[in-house]
């Protein structure tokens, strides 16, 4: 599983994402250009030491980046987006998928949106606009996660029971 | 299903996590003493205008806090912390489970962790050490949501087909 972040704008959101990725073991690819630098404070700041241990790809455009996914494994293309006709929920995650998210501002353009292999979307009230990306981008990951690399049980950290905790009070 | 934010100290976050409650049509307790003013320019820019739609309840303290839910429909708590044996990928919810997350700072007292119906953590990697609060809160959010609310197949916005997307391209 990979994180893409399309022409990420708003430093803070990136830096978590980063941080996000980096505690759940995926890889980011950025794909340029980007709304602010590197050097941010607000971006070293939400990212924290995590930005130096993360696994982080910058692609220098949208067709660069396109060029090194289908010269490589072939992942697919996740696009994360309110415009998503299908609920992230059944969806049905491969562990070599590529999520994508787009600028906070103004999402993908239309020939990004046509090149996603699945448009998908998390369900929200209909008077509501949009969750912030970081937010969006973190809950479908763990959905993703949950069907493939956390499915066989073999969690870093977790008790394998495979049973569920109910409402004991066991520690 | 309700979100406890317990003595929150991070405006930004306690406004992004407002904000994704909103977006989901999920109440909010927050447990007082906050680190921050409501009229906190940090905390009105994260939380936007969803502030002011948010379904939002503030207990002046732990016990009353406690108190009122034991003396509502006695829902369960379910502690989210990076101390919870137990993933929670692995834990069935039920509807009226209340989820809360302690400070981004400290996490919550002994007692309150004792007082949880159940304590639940996010696999993540060996060498991590936590995740954005906001994050976190969302990534659990999502997967209780997905096993109760959203599970009829009757989410607002969303083809209920049932099926998967596979790698379709249709929209």
């Amino acid at each position: 599983m990979r994180l893409a972040l399309f022409q990420p704008d708003i430093p803070q959101n990136t830096g978590t994402l980063i941080r996000t990725a980096a505690c759940l073991g995926i890889a980011v690819d950025i794909i340029e250009p980007c709304g602010f630098l590197f050097t941010d404070r607000h971006f070293r700041r939400a990212g924290l030491d995590y930005l130096d241990r993360a696994s982080l790809h910058r692609h220098d455009s949208w067709p660069a980046f396109q060029a090194a996914r289908i010269a490589g494994p072939g992942s697919r293309l996740i696009l994360l987006t309110t415009a998503g006709p299908d609920a992230y929920t059944r969806f049905r995650f491969h562990g070599d998928d590529i999520l994508m998210v787009g600028r906070e501002s103004a999402g993908v353009p239309a020939d990004v949106h046509a090149a996603a292999d699945a448009r998908l979307s998390i369900p929200m009230m209909a008077a509501a606009r949009s969750l912030n990306v970081a937010v969006a981008a973190a809950m479908v990951l763990g959905e993703a996660l949950r069907q493939t690399a956390w499915a066989d049980g073999a969690v870093a950290g977790v008790v394998p029971s495979g049973g569920q905790v109910g409402d004991s009070h066991h520690v």
